[in-house]
């Protein structure tokens, strides 16, 4: 079943080859992602097409200059969008009620699903993508640089464009590691062992390990990837951005 | 071709007919879901698989008893869920760094995508599905009747079964509506009026309108569907499970 094939062969690409997205296809993947459930049907998200040069040179930084940002022909940015929802009432004389995190949070599913069918939709053109969970970090200089007005905040953004080569699927951890039936069925050294066993022995993974002179995979997280105070610090830029774009006027 | 097909065919499917979902297309799914994008292949979410009749009939208030929840043969509570890599951090003696606003919004992302693709596998095979938008509003009793730990917030559920009948296609925005080029371009009256004038226009909102007593649709949202009190409520009972589930351990 090729939709089944299309789920199950997605990988993350990063390098694009030096050709163009045609319109035609840009029109079926931002149909697809219209067409996704939104909340109420209320579809609260927005998707900002970038395809300028000098656009995609000004996002970069804000994308910590992964260089796929400039090289992909194409990248998506989906916002959370309470905007165009609040506007509409305005203008009918109805005092909108969404200025709270309850509402942030159908946006921001609303925008993800979006971006998913999105996803799919080029992956079935044979497209490639990426996500770029740098959106978050830098969801303040993106509001300024795509001119995002109060009620809409960036949620995640995706590179788009035709593959330069196809790597192998990524690795997962076995189905049944995060599958629970009935209830949540918590994890004890001996689950956790075995389920991250088969990650732990990739050769990839050993490799990893020896180039950053590290022990364990946890490390290369904790101590090079995600770090706390990183971590802490973003998390208070993003928390600052859903206040300032008016999505908690409530006691918390 | 197929795959876009099943993506702009997307119905909410509320009835179903009394017929299990097979094993095999089930196991098709839940492979769709894992095979999702995932933020630094952390994979930062868990899956619920819900088929036993006593547990539907206890997650049936907590969906504020939409029949759906006992009549779908199956439910998929899709949860952001940090607890499985904080323990494997754990007990490989690295302390994890993830109780934090961004790193929930990672796993609330990841959760969003392996659920929008579950879907979609699901429409493949012929099911129809249901978002379950009540998994934000009952999240601290969820919580409590899956028995997920520390670390693990529900974020969105959805049924599924073989749909009853096969409703048309629901009404969008114009695509334009929800697309921007480059830069976000604001809404005045005057585009408001253009872009929710078929909306308006429809025979369904003018019935809603009549039965309601009421004189505009975003009425409809802020008087009977969503209101203020509810939405201010509901927002503080999903911020306190953020905090007690251990997301905020640090200034906001």
């Amino acid at each position: 079943m090729e939709t089944i094939q299309t789920l199950l062969s997605h990988r993350t690409i990063r390098e694009y080859k030096n050709q163009e997205v045609p319109q035609t296809v840009l029109d079926d993947i931002l149909a697809a992602a219209v067409r996704g459930s939104t909340t109420g049907n209320m579809q609260l998200y927005s998707i900002i097409v970038t395809r300028d040069e000098s656009m995609k040179k000004q996002l970069a930084p804000l994308h910590f200059n992964q260089k796929l940002v400039t090289e992909a022909p194409l990248l998506l940015t989906f916002c959370a969008d309470f905007n165009r929802f609040n506007k509409w009432c305005e203008y009918r004389g109805v005092e909108p009620v969404y200025d709270n995190f309850l509402s942030f949070n159908w946006a921001l599913i609303d925008a993800v699903i979006a971006a998913q069918n999105a996803c799919i939709a080029a992956e079935a053109h044979g497209l490639g993508i990426c996500y770029l969970g740098t959106t978050n970090y830098t969801a303040d200089k993106i509001i300024d640089l795509l001119n995002l007005p109060k009620g809409v905040v960036p949620i995640t953004a995706i590179s788009v464009g035709y593959p330069k080569t196809m790597p192998e699927l990524t690795d997962r951890l076995p189905i049944e590691a995060v599958v629970h039936q009935e209830t949540y069925k918590d994890y004890d050294k001996e689950s956790i062992d075995s389920l991250f066993a088969e990650k732990e022995a990739l050769p990839s993974s050993k490799q990893l390990l020896e180039e950053n002179q590290l022990e364990s995979l946890p490390q290369i997280f904790v101590e090079k990837r995600y770090t706390k105070k990183d971590n802490v610090h973003f998390s208070k830029v993003f928390f600052e951005v859903l206040k300032k774009q008016g999505f908690f006027n409530h006691e918390i």
